[in-house]
């Protein structure tokens, strides 16, 4: 019998709606609190979650909630917010949940400011849980419907890691178990900025082999500053690296690749994604801060800042001179 | 001043036509060899390759034509026929070809029976002739209309594959070089099997989720493969391996992924690709013979033989045991 009975879920976007689901599948009770009084109310009557998942049905054992006291009897807490609210979230549940829960991050990205990845920003706000990241290719649709999908959970002590993934694991969703930590995190966080220039390229019609090109590219970008920042080359080539890569940069679902295609048909950036823009600059500063080349990323932050044309990013990265591969 | 003055182009398929378009643009004159001589005329009195690549015309400096002996003035080959065609058409222009000219494989694929890469096979067949491999992310469409596309060219010698590279690039084909030939023919060999593979799953309606995880564990069996045959990781993760994965097994474009695509849906395999299945059993050889796990390609080669079906084939891959994942 898993440690994990209760699970505990913050956020109930299509994210955190589709977890929870797949958590209950694997035979779990689960609570998913939202913050939103009206959004949990809407979730907890109408067992749907309408507004980011619709036409996806609760499971049974979801109660979905506004109250932050249920989560004290979680055994693990899935966080699944954006990034960049990350901190808040985690602070607002800290003297709710049971004593040294394990804490995952399900988010993908940067903080503003910090630079910090997630994992460290749940160290920082909660010292006294142990700290973890699940993050892989799934799309939350794909995910809350069962489709068989296969991510990434890491931790810096691999039982915990091996632990978690064994409990959340159902028929629809596999989860691999690592310690690499920061490797999974760089993945999660590099291709939605990767995901926005494929989408600027697509945009621009530039053709499929143009796209894989700049993946492909990209990916080396990726490896670059992974290994810059300690991460093991397996886990930049598993799921949470390459294999959200492909899913992000190659999908219409995937909202960054969208954006960016949006913006490669000349509509001006929204503003709509500004998760994709901080994690672009943010992803900028750290390739600054440790010395590696990211022209990419320079590319799709520049363009998403106004500092330059698509038509010349285009061009400055197509114009790189000619060099040997490697 | 290049010392390739003359390209010649060994088979007017979608992709010879495409690389003689390519090579025109680079400043060359071209010779576009067609042994089939109702297809050359056809060519070369349309100016166009109504039957491989409708809509594209012919660039002036291409002369398409059946006389082999055209060939003779061309400073390198480009070898562009089906990889179980190679060994016949590199015997076919032995003695036409100009003494010490490189030749430069643009197929994909390993020779039934002896397991040969495309460069051993024409080292075999014309050993007086550098051998180079040409490859890497393109549709034949995306680079005869010049759109943007990038490949690598690897020879044994290095200043040979930054030569030819230098020769043959223009404003939409950039060509990155290599010495790591081995590397370079293993991906374009192994992303056609991963592609029916992802073809498969996409017709069975899997989800993009499972097809993103498809591709990363398949990149994992390309890696493996490519260590035990002596390739290096750089090359795998670049453009031919990589690029060219992601390019086949994600677009509808591509026929090895349409050919999966149908299996998937419960058409018979038709027998239409039989490249695909060949290499499968090819690739699947070559892991017995250097022990390399490759459980995708087996799977592939399996459906492809009938020997299993799609949902056994899911059922087998979606089973394996959850475990770490480097």
């Amino acid at each position: 019998m898993s440690r994990f009975g209760m699970i505990g879920v913050v956020g109930a976007g299509a994210w955190g709606t589709a977890l929870a689901n797949a958590s209950a599948r694997a035979g779990h009770e689960v609570v998913l609190w939202e913050m939103d009084e009206a959004q949990a109310r809407a979730l907890a009557d109408q067992r749907t979650n309408e507004r980011y998942l619709p036409g996806v049905a609760l499971e049974d054992r979801v109660t979905a909630t506004c109250e932050v006291e249920e989560l004290g009897m979680a055994d693990a807490v899935l966080m699944v917010v954006p990034s960049q609210a990350m901190r808040a979230a985690a602070g607002g549940v800290s003297r709710h949940i049971k004593m040294g829960a394990p804490v995952i991050s399900c988010a993908k990205g940067i903080e503003r400011g910090s630079l910090a990845f997630m994992t460290d920003v749940l160290r920082d706000a909660l010292p006294d849980h142990p700290a973890a990241v699940l993050s892989g290719p799934s799309f939350a649709a794909d995910v809350a419907r069962g489709l068989p999908t296969a991510v990434t959970l890491a931790a810096d002590d691999e039982w915990l890691a091996a632990d978690l993934s064994a409990a959340l694991a159902s028929a629809g969703l596999r989860l691999y178990h690592s310690d690499d930590v920061r490797g999974v995190e760089i993945g999660g966080a590099a291709k939605n900025v990767l995901a926005i220039g494929a989408g600027v390229a697509a945009g621009r019609g530039l053709g499929a082999s143009a796209g894989a090109a700049l993946i492909a590219r990209g990916f080396a970008e990726l490896r670059r500053l992974g290994s810059a920042l300690g991460a093991r080359p397996e886990t930049l080539m598993g799921l949470s690296g390459l294999g959200d890569l492909v899913l992000t940069a190659t999908s219409e679902q995937s909202r960054n690749f969208s954006f960016g295609f949006a913006i490669g048909r000349g509509e001006p950036p929204s503003g709509k994604l500004a998760e994709g823009t901080f994690t672009a600059q943010a992803l900028v500063a750290l390739g600054e801060r440790h010395g590696v080349e990211l022209p990419i990323a320079i590319a799709v932050r520049d363009v998403l800042e106004r500092a330059i044309s698509v038509g010349e990013a285009v061009e400055a990265l197509l114009a790189r001179p000619l060099k040997a591969e490697a």
